[in-house]
């Protein structure tokens, strides 16, 4: 049995005191944009590292539903943290290089203004009576705390996770002067209408259960613990993939619980509620949940790219590919709004059987946790405010790795690069660790992004500082918008797309220009080949690949290309066709001949 | 906004009385499989069609935790039952043809002895001193109704569907002899630990509600119907996809409910809970789910082999894509062990985005409805009883289309049929509408399964009576076990695969012999086509294929195929080369250049 069986997210966190806690008091009333009123908010959080005298190294984190503001352990001494392996002394968050502040979110139990809190119009707990909030009201008190409290002007990154996120969102979009990054984490713009069903089942079995007395429980002996336990369980079913919720169940260790522990699962589940009324109050899980189901970050995809617009920070964005809570393309729809919108953005969709709990897991986070540390490291080196930006691979520090290139067996990206002239935007489909791409920057190109399906690649690019985006072209480009780019490049990549016409039809709407290289089936040794030997010829170079293992699916000569674009009409502005062996171009007439390699430039 | 909104599975049926139900007392108590007993016992039950003189038509119907004996209308004024679509006159479950009969379940609460009934040993109803049922015990009094109280000694078919599925298969392999045909859908061998978590909290909400009162409510002014409502607005969510949950989300409607409705999911919701609560009875719920969550059917996979194998009957299963209650791999399961221990079935995956739902939908009956009546026909002219078969395509109804074939372009199927020997076991991977597969019944071949990945031609295979199962090859072909089949066939398909390696392996694991035909890239006219005209052959030769479009992916001569071999240390049993346009064969040393296909038999 695995030790962790208990173990889960936040699950074991206790309502110890937050030995570290400090807290600041707003100086006025705050308007709630519902039309609400709270007369007196306080806000308690906790910092880690220093402050820099510039005040250019802080970094805000915005954390989940249950979370609090007690991210790590502060010393030896302290409670472990609830995003412990994240932030500390060399960690991805390194507390040596960032100031990091994490507060308790209005609404919530921790010590910032809540429903537990004394109305001072009643002289009792607010309860039921602490008004709707929403997720901008818990955005504008943290962004007061950071500006009128640290007279921070701009956090260098702001970081939310699920919940957090939606406030790292709302952030970006209605103070966009105020970070120069934003990550967000297994997120989204919206719950979807199935978590949203969750969420309300949640609160009808807290409001249904008889101690809850319409909210005002403070004075009886007993809270609505039965209803806010089973609030808990349900939620964490949905924290935990199906796999997840597998290995949680190989147990046969029993809990006490007022709830049913017949199973496995049961126990676990009984184990996880128990532990959540101790340190959670069930008018809190009803406010901060309808917080969540309220937050709809515009009704459209336009609308989510218009708002989007606003914002002014480089983002990196990351999903997990198991969770169901917020499903990988829920991730991707504000991706997706940052590219129509023309931000600098990085998707990594991580591969994990986690499940949401993914985001606070040491396996997902060794992965996401280096994406987090380059894209940190990226902007320590990049004075730009989220404008388009100058060659990024001039000056990367030297922690990076070095692009890796071949002898000279791309020499095609030479030609490539000779093609594009200056001050172009351009898309690079399967654009690997982003050799191309960053000999782009290296040129000065400053609109430059990538395509990847494969996540090492992905992390990569990042600490290539370059923006890549994880997704599969072989199912078209909805990432992008119709003239998006000046180019888009397919180098070498042709062959090993399922869905040819797709992804050239998909490259000239999103390009003004396509530009595609591809190796010439009818080159004459491929030929001699055939004909001499009797075996068939591989465009595959890599050692070990045979045409029974290359990822190359499709064969064609410069003829066969030529054919497809006439019968779609697609107009062949230039074509280089060079024999790589030697290091020449031939001329057109003999390309299809004695080239390996074609170059097409093409348009509608 | 659509107008089923509040329509879905069976939440619009009523508590309204089963006008055409019939009951039967059994004759003594009931011993119940945990070790209780039930003194007297009654089962409600209704029927549709009529029993011919053998007996030999009955078709029993399983039905799930929340439906009932009303299965379908008994004429144009009855109330429509829950399965009306597939069952009634011309229907996929012809009640012309077939006498159907379904019961209510013992435990549950219409009618057939359950929690509200008085206890003979107290007076007073047994509320949760209803002794711990079984699935098992709910099929051991549907088989005596059966064969007591009707005299049926054996069904033609069995039908279950998620709950009714597991009584399905608990009862082909308790009573293996008592049907012929059994019908699984949207079901598995056990729950998952997630559906048995959303059910642990059920039950807590429901014991958690003050008018629980210990399950003794039934003489109180109010039960449990909070907590029951919870319960049911949460067995709904597991219902629905994620997608279609979106869908029934888009209302403004709003119900009066006492349960949240601020959200038009929480309005659905409120509305499935309340309407569930009319018709359902608490302490049924918590029995029937207990049912559910304790069925586990052998704890390993080989020891559900073991049990499956006792079962004597021909199976059709079915699942759905976006089911998440019981995903497609636990149905596969049950295939799979079907499989292993050598019983005759055919498996589809329903491409759905209803989820669980599905089972009850249009466009879902729509499709498996004609798997269920095509299996059902079959079973008509099927006069064996589960044994090993003879030739099905020799005696095929009329009503099922006839086999299409070419011309004379699939030569290369006559030869490997003469390259077959008698009375061998076949696995034909990638079987399409099972053409060679039915040459080699109507042969006379007894052992014959096909693979298939495509939904449309799964459907074609079951109309001709051969067993085929839906999966993808190219992931392994984990559903067989080693040197299962005498021979595994691959013909002309190894070039559209795109792990050869896996698939090769995976042929010499399961068969003894592996059969593989392909289309020879070294062909004289291929070498001339790539020399001459320097366009890249297409091994694909349907109209409208090209390079960029065939589903070929792989390209090789016989030489790479020999070279293969000899790397895998794969012995050629024998090679047949064949120049199909001029239909004849090809002697070996001149094969490479004069074949355009060419036929193996590989052993290791």
């Amino acid at each position: 049995m695995s030790e962790d069986f208990f173990e889960s997210s936040d699950s074991d966190r206790s309502n110890r005191p937050l030995l570290h806690a400090e807290s600041w008091t707003l100086p006025g009333p705050l308007s709630l944009v519902g039309g609400g009123r709270l007369e007196k908010v306080t806000v308690v959080y906790e910092t880690y590292g220093t402050l820099n005298a510039e005040k250019s190294n802080a970094l805000f984190i915005c954390h989940a539903l249950s979370g609090d503001s007690h991210v790590a352990s502060h010393d030896e001494n302290d409670d472990p943290g609830w995003w412990e392996m994240m932030v500390g002394k060399g960690k991805p968050i390194d507390t040596t290089r960032y100031f990091v502040i994490c507060a308790n979110i209005l609404g919530g139990c921790r010590g910032t203004t809540g429903p537990e809190d004394v109305n001072p119009e009643t002289g009792v707990s607010y309860g039921q009576d602490f008004p709707s909030i929403s997720i901008a009201d818990i955005v504008n008190v943290n962004h007061k705390l950071v500006c009128e409290h640290f007279g921070i002007p701009r956090l260098f990154a702001l970081v939310g996770g699920s919940l957090g996120g939606f406030m790292a969102l709302d952030w970006a979009i209605r103070y966009p002067d105020s970070m120069r990054a934003n990550i967000m984490i297994a997120t989204g713009a919206r719950l979807s209408q199935q978590s949203r069903a969750f969420d309300v089942i949640a609160r009808n079995a807290i409001t249904s259960d008889p101690n809850f007395c319409g909210g005002q429980y403070y004075d009886k002996p007993v809270g609505p613990k039965k209803g806010l336990a089973i609030a808990r369980q349900l939620g964490h079913i949905t924290y935990l993939s199906r796999e997840a919720m597998n290995r949680k169940s190989e147990s046969d260790r029993k809990v006490e619980s007022p709830f049913e522990t017949i199973y496995p699962v049961g126990s676990y589940l009984a184990h996880q509620g128990d532990k959540f009324v101790e340190r959670f109050d069930a008018n809190s899980y009803c406010t901060l949940s309808k917080a969540l189901d309220d937050y709809n970050q515009s009704q459209t995809f336009e609308m989510l790219t218009d708002e989007i617009r606003q914002s002014k920070c480089r983002w990196l964005c990351v999903s997990f590919s198991s969770d169901w809570l917020f499903i990988p393309s829920q991730t991707k729809e504000i991706v997706d709004a940052l590219l129509a919108a023309d931000k600098e953005v990085s998707y990594c969709n991580v591969a994990s059987q986690a499940g949401h709990d993914g985001f606070l897991l040491k396996p997902e986070i060794d992965f996401y946790g280096q994406l987090v540390s380059a894209f940190l490291l990226n902007m320590e080196s990049d004075s730009r405010s989220g404008a388009p930006r100058s060659g990024r691979g001039s000056a990367r520090p030297a922690e990076k790795p070095p692009a890796v290139r071949g002898k000279n067996d791309r020499i095609d990206l030479d030609r490539i690069i000779e093609l594009i002239p200056a001050d172009k935007s351009i898309l690079d489909l399967g654009c690997g660790k982003g050799e191309l791409l960053l000999r782009l920057a290296q040129r000065g190109e400053k609109t430059l992004v990538g395509v990847e399906l494969e996540q090492r690649y992905i992390l990569q690019c990042v600490q290539h500082d370059l923006n890549v985006i994880h997704t599969d072209m072989d199912q078209g480009l909805q990432s992008f918008r119709d003239g998006q780019f000046d180019y888009v490049v397919l180098s070498k990549t042709l062959q090993t797309v399922r869905n040819v016409e797709l992804v050239l039809e998909e490259m000239l709407r999103v390009g003004k220009t396509a530009l595609v290289s591809f190796p010439n089936f009818g080159y004459h040794r491929f030929r001699t080949q055939l004909e001499m030997f009797g075996t068939a010829p591989q465009t595959d170079t890599r050692p070990g690949r045979k045409w029974f293992n290359t990822s190359d699916v499709r064969f064609l000569t410069i003829a066969d290309f030529r054919a497809l674009c006439n019968e779609k009409r697609y107009r062949i502005q230039k074509m280089i066709a060079l024999d790589t062996a030697h290091q020449i171009e031939i001329p057109e007439e003999e390309a299809n001949v004695r080239a390996d390699i074609a170059i097409v430039t093409l348009t509608k």
